[in-house]
């Protein structure tokens, strides 16, 4: 019995880790800005398997390759299934990942709301850097372009009763990528309807989990339709975030600037981009920094007395999004961006966030991996 | 222009369906008794492809096999996946399924709101239809158990970025099913708590879609660890489902009975077993039937004036499985069960519905295959 028990939770170990590389290393793209977000994989992965009664088993670092899976098993039917991603940044002759740990404890979360097993975030995070030290010739070296981690975990266990998973895999898996607004770095529009629903107190929201994103393709393709680039979510009246992207707004109050974003509730995503923009206004200490709700009627009637100063996005795929246009009830309401496509302090973050994550300024959340 | 509009809508056609039998049919369960849900399928599956630009490709019967997926597709990540289940009786000499094309359309609903692609449902059926044909001897002839079919569609686009799948894949395979409860015939308990919420107004709890399975697993089991069989799921207050079946209340009222359950909203399953009581307890009109909002204070007052008289819930896998507890903010509500272990009313409709069903009453919800 005590010997099944520890058996059972044999945890994820680097120690493990079985290296099979390719011998066939494949071509990589010439043009960057040719490659579609997120299409163009290096050359290795990481995979593991877990099941209750052996717990993990050890992973394996090999070539990039398609996974064969039973048709029952429970990811493709009940979204039994998580990630996470963060960006290699390559700062010559280094590379470095942005507080990936922070990446590895969400997912750990993640994991278990979802139903799938626990594992140690410091051993995953060990074996992606081994990863990443092995492709790190796909880093790309063009500002602007980096490499995506993307790992990913789902239930592999092929039978049909709605239960937690027995059996589970872990994928880790490197994308090259550009700019996430294949636009560039233009301001977005935001389309705000009450109607459309995202996540609520007593949810999910809050995970990374399957279950956030795909039920959420469909509206925020419809808006596209309609000339808008993404979707201002609401819960019961409160601003909550763009799905893709937490939501930032600067107010000016009487007494000063306040830079808003919502709380996490269960609602809304604790990005880890968004716990770094609200660190760097508490550290330079000139706007107030505000987690608390907000509703559409608090934003709209901002926007009306013109004192919403500037408004952005913030997320790993995307940084710091600038949004320059809401639409609201028929009405559309415009955002200053007096930098031209970007508000001042929209731009000032974006620009001490980007020289952190590669490595140009010297800083905690600076991951050195070579 | 006009050939590739007409490529591009290229749909799922039974006239195109290929079939490949396998050489090596496997050896069938001695004993339906110890085969545990949805663990043991049949000896073929269906596989059809859909690409954005070419439509649905040719349907292809094939030996039930592991499907290979690129790591990077969507339905490992955004949770791209829609779902059906139905059940095939047999009635020797003949086999036949219970308002299979009620399952066909709502699955096409589905599949849209998934972001995944739509096709004939008529089609659809035919080629499941064929695939039972196939697979008749798999059809158990052991009273309750069935042979249970699983069409599912998943995102196959290798892509990480959360659009539209530009390809799916639609699998349909069968598998033996004995009661969904192993415990047999008997009354389940339901644990009510106002701070877990399966679905909302806005969003998609009316879809069979993964998203609405995965993130209340957890839920469940520490339900389970309660005591208690599954969750009553409240939505704003009200009352909606039971997560794997709808949820139905025979209420005492002053001018006589009323059987209750929650309209559809966007928080209920549409459930087949659903309607099919709801146009019986209509035909029998000896019962008031009623579709209607009812909160969780309307269904405790009725349990403390003793004015509910008995409930159950329905669905594909349980049928019609009658509830004899409530739990609600640490009190135990009785619900009477006075033919044992089963309300009078829901025996009526459990013992019609399972005589439609195995094809021993003619009636328009029969669907004969063979």
């Amino acid at each position: 019995m005590f010997t099944r028990l520890l058996r059972r939770y044999a945890d994820l170990s680097y120690n493990k880790l079985i290296t099979n590389l390719t011998s066939t290393p494949k071509a990589k793209p010439n043009d960057l800005t040719k490659v579609p977000f997120g299409t163009v994989f290096t050359d290795h992965m990481i995979e593991v398997d877990w099941c209750e009664d052996k717990g993990w088993s050890e992973p394996i670092i090999k070539p990039y390759q398609k996974i064969p899976l039973d048709p029952s098993c429970s990811v493709f039917h009940y979204c039994t299934e998580c990630y996470e991603g963060f960006k290699v940044y390559s700062n010559p002759p280094h590379i470095l990942s942005f507080r990936p740990m922070t990446n590895m404890e969400r997912f750990v979360i993640s994991a278990d709301a979802a139903g799938l097993p626990k594992c140690s975030p410091h051993e995953l995070l060990k074996c992606i850097d081994e990863l990443i030290r092995i492709d790190k010739d796909w880093v790309p070296q063009v500002p602007g372009y980096t490499l995506y981690v993307r790992p990913n975990m789902f239930g592999t266990h092929a039978q049909l009763s709605v239960t937690k998973p027995k059996k589970a895999k872990l994928v880790v898996i490197m994308s090259l990528v550009g700019p996430y607004f294949p636009t560039g770095y233009k301001p977005i529009s935001l389309y705000c309807d009450e109607s459309l629903i995202r996540s609520w107190t007593g949810g999910h929201g809050h995970r990374k989990i399957g279950g956030n994103y795909g039920p959420a393709i469909v509206p925020a393709e419809k808006v596209k339709k309609l000339g808008y680039d993404n979707i201002l979510w609401l819960s019961e009246g409160r601003v909550t975030e763009v799905g893709v992207m937490n939501f930032f707004v600067l107010f000016k109050n009487k007494h000063g600037l306040e830079l808003v974003t919502s709380p996490i509730h269960h609602t809304v995503l604790p990005g880890i981009t968004r716990d770094s923009v609200i660190q760097l206004i508490h550290e330079w200490g000139e706007v107030k920094m505000s987690e608390r709700d907000f509703t559409i009627q608090e934003l709209i009637a901002k926007l009306e007395e013109e004192n919403v100063v500037e408004a952005f996005g913030s997320g790993t795929a995307a940084v710091i999004c600038p949004i320059n246009k809401l639409a609201y009830k028929g009405k559309e309401y415009n955002i200053p961006t007096v930098q031209g496509n970007c508000g001042e302090l929209t731009k000032r973050i974006f620009d001490e966030l980007t020289k952190i994550q590669y490595g140009k300024i010297k800083h905690k959340w600076n991951h050195y991996i070579a």
